[in-house]
């Protein structure tokens, strides 16, 4: 039994309130367990330079957290004057995951600025911010589509994110909250599409190491949590969620 | 009539949502229209070099917006690597108001941080900044006091601010949204205890001048407007309220 | 009677020394008692991008002290690698009050540059700065229209400042040297037009509060001190005066 | 047959160059086919503040690349006056990396900085990195034994890292160059240690997906990668080799 | 004949203004030709850590333009963030040349901070800062030998700067402008003592050379030129003066 | 006899080696004694903003040390975020005497960037740095010609650099190594062409001085050291070295 009384294999609640705030083109407040991030998807009309005139799309995220998103109070990176090494990896993560997902040719010379700000953290904000950011992005492409900013739907798959780790006792545990993440010996962050293929992974033994069989059992759990996290945003985003299924042919039964 | 359809003289409507996010000492959701601030204070055992030996405690501000609190994408400044102007004049206001209601000599060594993060602006993301950044910092002190970390209530007085304005009808208009605040001739942030006493004025025409009258009207207007948030302040806090009012034998009804 | 024998509604020996260096187009030392500030005006015949295609004029404004200007020595902003807050802050005062007696479209697309340096500080650096500020910006103006870098005369309005406070006393006090600005109640920075409007104030009760009594009492010596700066910058600007009084039908007997 | 005439599974000429500096206490140039890689190790005595007083030591990586490392010159991130993202996550694998084999109690309170600085590139560098950084640090160790800075022998096993890749013709490559890099759908670093366990494994899917069994199929690929480079590192390393065995029991030929 | 009437071998009038601003343990305002720069000398009760515990002083400088001290507006370093390499090598020159003829030990464990600031330029800044700050530097030590902060006289000998340069037509030139400086083939600066000595010589040809006859042709010039700036510090520093000649057995006479 | 045997007239044994990396279009390793630095060439079709649309080129230097070049490890300054002064002293130094040897109109629009890298230190290094600089330019230069990306051969004649100083027995020392170097009285260096002529000095006395008689002997034996070094870079540079001498008919005999 784990210390929030889950089992090895269970998450924790999760929550997607959409139009979470007026500005954005897109934008959700992501809720798993007490880990809550605000995903914001701003569209621009340009690329950045190295993309100019090659008729595609860009997407590209940041990722902070409030200083007192944690029980600590952590220093404001605006304060210190530059972003930790934590964040650059975080952040380069998300629009990576986000690109794969998306025919860039069909967003045409775009840029989708993703924000995500976690207001307060309880383990996984990463995971939480990929789920998130990418709900918010249909909203950002469903309303860009609605004012003819997009002439395309140009998402071509879900994605959604989940930590497992191993801990002392070699236990698998699926979504793992911030107490059990500190003591795990082994963490792994894991991105899929609906379709159930791999985006990312990244699995690190922190002064421990983990076999070929404990990373087996550790996909098969993460695919089991993927598949939830994939269904509550075919719920929540409704006939954006239909673009998805044309666009792919996806039915998440057959992942 | 104003755009929103308010009397001149009409603030909008308030909401403090206490123990926002669980991890702060104190922590509040303040909502003024469509501006919301999330402001958690945090009490640190320790003061800045400057003060150390002296016996007495500090309180200290900072402020930012998520990017996406805007219309249009604001670039964050942790990716600049540095604060704006803006954001430090602000920070400087919040800190120097509220150490003006509290004892810091009753605090001991220690140091209040109140972290004001704008989720969603529309004009008067400051004031509204203070008016929930003093209900936060109540918050924190009422924590401590019941966990023996300060022997004594430190608080002197209630604390809120407001702004105000003219716009080119010469009308004076009190709280001032995004729209209202882009077009006014002078703006003026009004901070008050509530004794009724001024803390800061800070009054500007932007291109344009305003007269002694104009002024004296204008603290009027933000006085009225002063009475009804600290009245809020002290409906939300309860018996934390209870701690101002003998601290300082204050009585709303006199302001 | 104050420490250095003034009457409580008296201001410091005033200077104005014109043309003080030799390459700017505007050059001003200002001593204001033991402050002095050499107040520089710089035209460039461009806009800032936000400006770009209006048909209008830009004033911005720098801030700095000297490292021993102080009594102690203060650290070189370029050696910590940043501005501080309270330089922002001042910065920022200085170039909205001077946009304000300046109509901009008149300039054309030129920017006034200012820089405010203080070679000795003894209280009322910014209000001294503001001061030296327009009178070196009307040089600058005059040489350029000489030039025929502009066609029109665009000042409308003499603009000057000084600052006021409340000592423990009670006593209110006209422009505080530093040992009375260190141990003020209630400091206030009143920038004003040669037509008695108003164009910012800024009163702060650092660990103190006022009431709109002291207010009033404060402005009326306010007013009476910012005659006799704009009486002196009347008087040294000769010709260039003119064309003040001649844009606003100002005559400074009626202020 | 790949464009430099390799087997998809074979690796290019590694080279382990020991002493390769004077100065560091430990120091290798690692060349993987083109891609050269000096690797420093220096012990200093003591740790950073968050380990202070723990009984336990600290290791840490930097790295870099000369501008003319690449086929294009790339800018100096000490003129850019930051470090990239991609730096930091690298510099973090590494330190990550090396610490999992290291018994860190048995160093007692030092810090081994790792600098790993590349002087010629061909893809490959942060994995090439990594099985020259274990060297080096290895050389470094020795030195602080014969001169009695430790006491104990800390490295726990041998650890190496390979990349390998997916490319368009869903063929399986190890060791990919920078031209099969900048071409592949899936790019995978493995790290691993002499016995044959994961220590980190980061795959991912640039603007493609990859599926389980592709996965595995990859893994297969990087460990027969891993078992030559640490078959190398035996060999370079003679005596030191030994202290490794003893520690772990290890034999090679059981990976 | 030169742009300015000079002799090839004469140096624009010099004037040293002793105690310019009242806050400075030592400050002198030097004038050559058109070219004036604020000396501040500050003696601080601390040294850099590297030299703590060591029983001696240190001696160190900075050095700043006023933007418009130049034609064009220069930007200012703070604005930018960084000090650029010119202002570093100058700085370096100037707290090296000042140790050179300073007893650090007869100074205790004390720093000196020059501040040099350019209020106007018109060639030879660097070299005018070093005279300028010599004697800033020496009525700082008067100061703290009256205040007993330090026990005996630190100043071994008399120190100046002079620049010289060849122009176009291969003419040897005393103390540059701005407008020879710019046209300079070769420009050299050099830094001695009272005794004559050598202490610092910096020539360069930028996109020229020189021989080494006039190389000799130019320290002759210079030295004739130093002689002269000495003769000014003896004169204006009076007793402090004595100091140093006793300290030395210095006449001037026979350098 | 010098600490490593040498005369005192004798400098350390150098070696060029030339094509050291494969990217750049010019690459040197030189090796002076125990200082080894790499110094690359890399040709860029443009010019800094300053001399566009000029019809010529520029040379600019970059010179870093990696943070074990050293005895102690030295902090990388892409860590602490800026330059050191000695850093850019020593890049303005390096691109000022190349740019001396170079006919900038024969280069055209272009910018050539010299990248020297200190692998191993040992005294020297900014003087190593300019003499394989120059090597490293040529080469590029070769290139450039050959791939007709430059219609002219540009330089006018050979370039080197040494060292020079005076130790505490008075004895001038030709090439100093580190420990000689820390140890000097005086130090300088020395930048001269094939022709003999100079190209900069800079001589320093740290905390010592030096007479006029004692630089002609340190110029003497810094010229001899010269002498040596271009003699190198001709046997080295081989048809690339008639490219020189038919530029400017030197024959080094007459050096």
């Amino acid at each position: 039994m784990r210390i929030d009384g889950r089992q090895t294999n269970e998450q924790r609640p999760v929550e997607l309130e959409l139009h979470f705030t007026k500005h954005p083109e897109g934008s959700v407040l992501i809720s798993v367990g007490d880990t809550k991030v605000i995903c914001n998807a701003t569209i621009e009309d340009r690329v950045p330079p190295f993309l100019r005139g090659k008729g595609k799309g860009w997407i590209t995220a940041e990722y902070a957290m409030l200083p007192r998103a944690t029980a600590e109070r952590t220093i404001r990176e605006s304060s210190k004057g530059k972003v930790t090494g934590r964040t650059m990896e975080i952040q380069r993560l998300i629009g990576r995951a986000l690109r794969t997902v998306v025919d860039l040719k069909k967003m045409g010379e775009k840029t989708v600025w993703i924000d995500c700000d976690v207001i307060q953290a309880d383990g996984g904000t990463r995971t939480a911010a990929i789920t998130g950011a990418f709900t918010a992005m249909c909203l950002a492409f469903e309303k860009a589509l609605t004012e003819e900013r997009i002439s395309e739907w140009p998402v071509k798959d879900y994605l959604a994110a989940i930590s497992v780790g191993i801990n002392a006792s070699k236990q698998i545990l699926l979504d793992l909250c911030y107490e059990e993440d500190s003591n795990a010996d082994v963490d792994m962050n894991v991105v899929m599409t609906g379709s159930g293929a791999l985006v990312e992974i990244q699995g690190t033994g922190e002064e421990a190491v983990f076999s070929r069989s404990e990373l087996t059992a550790m996909l098969d759990v993460a695919e089991k949590g993927i598949k939830e996290l994939i269904s509550e945003q075919q719920h929540k985003l409704g006939k954006t969620s239909d673009r998805i299924q044309e666009t792919k042919g996806v039915n998440t039964d057959d992942i």
